[in-house]
């Protein structure tokens, strides 16, 4: 530790009586983060080094136990100075991490970051602009306007007015989805009974009166329909807002069929219910692809709306050899898109993105401490319609220097990377004479299991391997019963490392 | 910039076909951070030198073209390499950033970051853990779990089960605090309708049938009572969650009046609906709290729930003088708290504490890949019931640093600092001949405007301030009119900056 060059350890005392500890900001921020990131680099090799591989061994209590010994009282009295609890804190962490780095971790939709994304995110927290009014934060709001412009024209080509939102990821791009498809019924129902003027002056066709309900909002609420295989936060976000529960349709084949959403559709518009369709573009089970362009023709023909969910398969709007699995998401209403996904961001990296940004008027909303009438008349950008946050971290500078850094080839080469690692996973299994393949892979997403096993001892092998810190796989169910899966992320995995992993899987199978 | 010591700033070609851009993660991570790191600092410390003051000069319209011409196309076909990339953006965001580590940029909630809590930021950012499953996350789920309960044994002494969940902010703490008071409403009036069985299993009392609609759960919906004075998301959030538009009380005090309350409470209870009451805990106008015990006091009397929104005011329970401020704090079901305003840390660190865990049940939800029932029965932990959100970074680390590195006492010293910074504020307005104090400040808050202006120039002179970049403060109205905000945040403000910032005010106004 440079402790000569930071901060002293200084006794608690110390820091009450005399300075302050230093700011991250302003002129003397990067002199006194220098030392403390020193601190930080040590302790997350000295983490590293002591895991020694994707996971921590032992399980929940033995993690919990050594982390608890470690950290010691969350909440002293008396501080223990930065470096000494930036050391300690952070070597835990580190410890105790599933390493998205390591090749072997392959459980979920949970990437290992690029070097040059943490370090621009250390700017942002450093400066710390909030981007819920311009006078917090008047460069990066210049900034999430230029960079989310340029995301949104990649997912809407042709359409100059694109836009997109920057959220926590696809759980928050879903729930907003929803909400602007329950305000735009909403409106319409008001339009339908000659309240337009009135709902349109509110700014919230969706809210009810003082004396309301939700319910009384018109005699039809938003239907959402989705495919058993869409991500659960389509219903987590149908029950927050208040909508009935989605009707969700079967896809025994792991994407929802046009003939079954047909049948559906049909019935419910009969009725007269508004209704939102949403597809997924990289199902979270098996990265399968739902059939957009007849999924698109069908909302079409029966006036419903599209939600795409490409939390996971958006990036593939990157390269030019996977652009064309995408055909048809332009014509969704609103597309959600995870670049902490594929796009090797720290967490949050999410996007909403919309053809118009006039489709993003139901948002519109009024504080006067933030965004005064006269104050926006005098010029001060208005930014509250772009996100249900208020106060909200710059996660655009992140990723605006990743798109600079590696431009759209760059990042189209590792999303071709970890597909092509996932097509050559499949060949050794395929190959292997101790492992069944589920399908081949649409994304980088691989389902795979011992030969002959039942699904109980599919479950107890994840968690032994996990257990014993070896590897760390998914699980996921399909007609056909539980597989293991890997979700390839990591665009420095090698051939061997996946030949090693199978051999992992292997030798603890035969156990 | 060390390029030398870096990945050289390879053109996308080179990046394409050879080895891809480092990781942050893994055994190699620290090294690969340590130049992208430098290349930070170096950026940071010459856009501060750049700006040369507490905001950009120019306005809107100038701070964008700048920062366009600066940072270029945001998404080239060809990337710049990493350190170019890092260099140019986190330099033009810093130029253009309005920095609250200086003395004279204090117009919002908007906290200068600890420089240790920053770095250890940057740690969460390069593991990446993700907290919606243990797989992802084991010692962090660990290290949250610790440092939530210690932080939620602080809002409720005497409660061993009080537990708190980590938001982005207090807009999401608010939302969460209706979404449990929807949910508790919507069980009790399904157990008196007898069907308390079913609701309970399907646990999620709130969310209608396939065929029903939210305004069907029940002949009373949830009511929100709050006082003008309350945040604007409290508003936005029974918007969001489908529920009426709270009843808001008129506020000419600053502060919600227990008579009034008293009216409306016996009036909504009178009716039988579920009411929720929300008190503030620091206001965002004007930093005062509300008669806490007063108001828990009527809740208990008419059967309403209350929730507190101390997002500002909260960490005052670190100090030994200023706790007893927030007497009566303990008796609410759920109160926000947020540790990016007096808590130093960078966007985001927000709170929910909640006096037993148990009242966090109706967020309970089920993904098989996350939490499957055969593994959570094998002792893996369940996390996706400690949030809205799926992915979810760990906001608690730079946190659980800080406390152990300032400790309680360390804490409480910065929060008083702060407030006393702003009774010397108020001093010397009052001893001032061209300024008028609104009201001597509760907390860190402080109103005043020049003697005899009118609202419209008062106004004006903010937006002048801030075009000149010379100093950024808010605004409030009260029923005097328009006052100049002074939200002071930076506990190394000295009172030669107060007065150096009246001053610049004060040569302002008589131009």
């Amino acid at each position: 530790m440079p402790a000569s060059a930071g901060p002293t350890v200084a006794s608690p005392r110390e820091a009450a009586e005399d300075t302050p500890a230093p700011l991250a900001g302003g002129a003397r921020g990067p002199h006194a983060l220098h030392p403390l990131l020193d601190t930080t680099l040590d302790a997350l090799a000295q983490g590293a080094a002591t895991r020694e591989g994707p996971f921590p061994a032992g399980g929940p209590e033995a993690v919990t136990a050594r982390l608890r010994a470690l950290a010691g009282p969350a909440l002293p009295e008396t501080g223990t100075g930065a470096h000494e609890a930036l050391h300690s804190l952070v070597s835990a962490l580190a410890e105790g991490a599933a390493d998205p780095a390591h090749p072997h971790c392959a459980a979920h939709l949970h990437c290992p970051p690029l070097a040059l994304a943490a370090a621009a995110d250390l700017a942002a927290a450093a400066l710390n602009p909030s981007l819920d009014s311009w006078d917090q934060a008047p460069a990066a709001t210049a900034l999430e306007a230029l960079t989310t412009r340029a995301l949104a024209a990649l997912a809407y080509p042709g359409r100059p007015a694109a836009d997109a939102l920057v959220t926590t990821g696809g759980t928050e791009s879903n729930q907003l989805a929803l909400l602007l498809a329950r305000e735009a019924a909403a409106k319409a129902e008001a339009e339908k009974a000659g309240k337009a003027g009135e709902a349109g002056k509110a700014g919230k066709a969706g809210q009810a009166g003082e004396a309301g309900q939700a319910g009384e909002r018109g005699p039809a609420p938003l239907r959402v329909v989705c495919g058993a295989n869409a991500h659960h936060s389509i219903h987590r976000a149908a029950w927050l807002l208040g909508l009935p529960a989605p009707l969700t349709l079967p896809t025994p084949t792991g994407v929802l069929d046009p003939t079954t959403l047909q049948a559906a559709l049909a019935e419910l518009t009969a009725t007269g219910a508004p209704t939102l369709v949403v597809a997924t573009a990289g199902t979270t089970d098996t990265g399968r692809i739902d059939p957009l362009p007849a999924i698109a023709e069908l909302c079409r023909t029966h006036g419903a709306r599209l939600h795409a969910d490409a939390s996971y398969g958006g990036p593939l709007l990157f390269s030019d050899t996977l652009r064309p699995a995408l055909a048809g998401l332009d014509h969704a209403h609103t597309i959600a898109i995870d670049l902490h996904k594929l796009g090797w961001q720290p967490v949050a990296a999410g996007l909403l993105a919309v053809p118009d940004t006039t489709a993003l008027t139901p948002l519109a909303h009024h504080a006067d401490y933030l965004n005064a009438p006269d104050d926006t008349r005098a010029g001060l950008p208005d930014l509250l319609g772009r996100s249900l946050r208020t106060t909200r971290r710059p996660d655009i500078l992140k990723i605006a220097v990743t798109l600079r850094a590696l431009g759209r080839r760059g990042l189209g080469d590792l999303v071709e990377r970890v597909c092509a690692a996932a097509q050559h996973l499949a060949d050794l299994i395929e190959a292997h004479p101790s492992f069944e393949l589920h399908a081949r892979p649409a994304l980088s997403t691989v389902l795979f299991r011992p030969t002959g096993t039942d699904d109980r001892t599919t479950a107890a092998l994840r968690r032994t391997l996990l257990h014993h810190g070896h590897a760390v796989l998914g699980r996921t169910t399909t007609p056909e019963g539980l597989w293991l899966k890997a979700t390839l992320l990591n665009p420095h995995t090698t051939p061997d490392d996946l030949r090693t992993l199978l051999t992992l899987v292997e030798g603890q199978a035969r156990r």
